[in-house]
């Protein structure tokens, strides 16, 4: 009924933080929720009282394949209850007001729950309903509260898109990837030495047609030549192909015989 | 027709970069790129060949108020006129394959665009179609790729996640709010000296009643409860409160007569 057999492979890894739905209303809303949490490597869906009830079919059908998460969600009746065996919770709350409550952003929290979790204790993150968010009542119940930084001016986040800040945050608090790389597949960077046999192949080239006749400015051009190539880190493969191009446009202009071969 | 005098007050806040949504197919999902742009702090959408035209009026219904974005869209023909005033386009692309090009984490490349920006150039923020993505000749008028670090076994992100992530990390490589704060509203963090005071009372209080009354123990009794004190950070009001708790309840037990008032 509900896609138990289907969906993506997905399995948790390691201790990650359970996500709490309080009073969720639209079973759309909760499929989007468990796609979001998988993108970001969160597995453990809990629903507090969710208005039309669980299972709903609808819910599987906008999780994109995160089809586990909802087969393996639980149900509560209230917040103490869904958090009874949980350690740390934090909740989200775009507009905390009037209380006395440790409040992090979405990275610190997530930093901060990747140690929590280190320790073996259970975390959990707790997202309030579409519209009204989470009452005071629920927000006693939890540790700290998680504000995201955005615009001033155009706070309005959807459920889905409020867990998908703080999955792909919890991700990204232990992620490794360097910051900029260069994709050189089959090939590699090409060595200052590789670089500078070609600026040679080049210089020579443009001495034989004469592009730089012009003595006294001679050093300069072959400078800026030289600035232009080292700007960007060049492959070894796209010299190959530059070697190429200076030879048969140098050939080129010697076949039409506009000068000597040497 | 399209909401043209409602929506949010967005005003462009400096030079931010322009999202590019090439062949973009579902109305629905353009609005929710405009509400995602809107809570990053991005103003400028461009539309490369929209599968259904433009405008559909549907978009506006998906946007949250984030009209403005919508109204002063543009359509392009194609991908070289989209991009041809800007200076520095990344691709969003989440499965690069045999070319050779810079690639950036969603992290990396709002930090550079924010450097690219700061110096007055336009940069752009290409996102593909919903299910193809971008094909190699868009890829080709691009500088560099953004590849968003995502859990491996689950990275289908619908388009407007895809630009929520790279608005929110556009809004975060300048966001200066502090990793985690303690909420406190009209009161303030107590210093050393009231928390000392208030210890001092309720050891008082402790000794009176005689919880303490195991001197050799006594030492180690209070220092426990102080430790549990200094864990977190205790507001003023909350040691007025405190304070309160510990003198009704030592009242209550002296009104009761279970040990003589002092």
């Amino acid at each position: 009924m509900t896609g138990k057999d289907g969906g993506a492979d997905l399995h948790p890894i390691g201790n990650s933080p359970v996500v709490i739905l309080v009073r969720p209303q639209l079973a759309d809303n909760i499929g989007a929720v468990a796609r979001a949490m998988a993108n970001g490597g969160l597995y453990h869906l809990r629903l507090v009282a969710p208005r039309d009830g669980w299972p709903q079919e609808k819910a599987w059908r906008t999780a994109s394949g995160a089809d586990r998460l909802l087969d393996d969600c639980t149900v509560h009746e209230d917040v103490a209850s869904a958090v009874a065996d949980l350690h740390h919770v934090y909740a989200t709350c775009p507009r905390p007001r009037h209380i006395i409550k440790p409040v992090l952003t979405a990275r610190g929290a997530a930093a901060e729950a990747r140690l929590i979790c280190a320790r073996e204790l259970r975390v959990g993150l707790m997202f309030g309903p579409e519209r009204a968010g989470l009452d005071n009542d629920d927000m006693a119940c939890c540790d700290a509260l998680i504000r995201y930084p955005l615009n001033p001016d155009f706070m309005s986040l959807n459920l889905a898109q409020a867990v998908l800040v703080m999955a792909y945050e919890w991700w990204m608090a232990e992620d490794q990837t360097v910051a900029r790389t260069l994709m050189t597949n089959e090939t590699r960077i090409a060595t200052k030495g590789e670089l500078e046999n070609f600026l040679g192949h080049l210089t020579h080239e443009l001495d034989e047609c004469g592009f730089l006749k012009n003595l006294p400015k001679r050093p300069g051009m072959v400078r800026n030549i030289r600035h232009l190539f080292q700007r960007g880190e060049v492959t070894e493969q796209e010299l190959r192909t530059l070697h190429g191009i200076v030879t048969e446009l140098a050939l080129g202009r010697r076949l039409r015989g506009r000068v000597e071969p040497p």
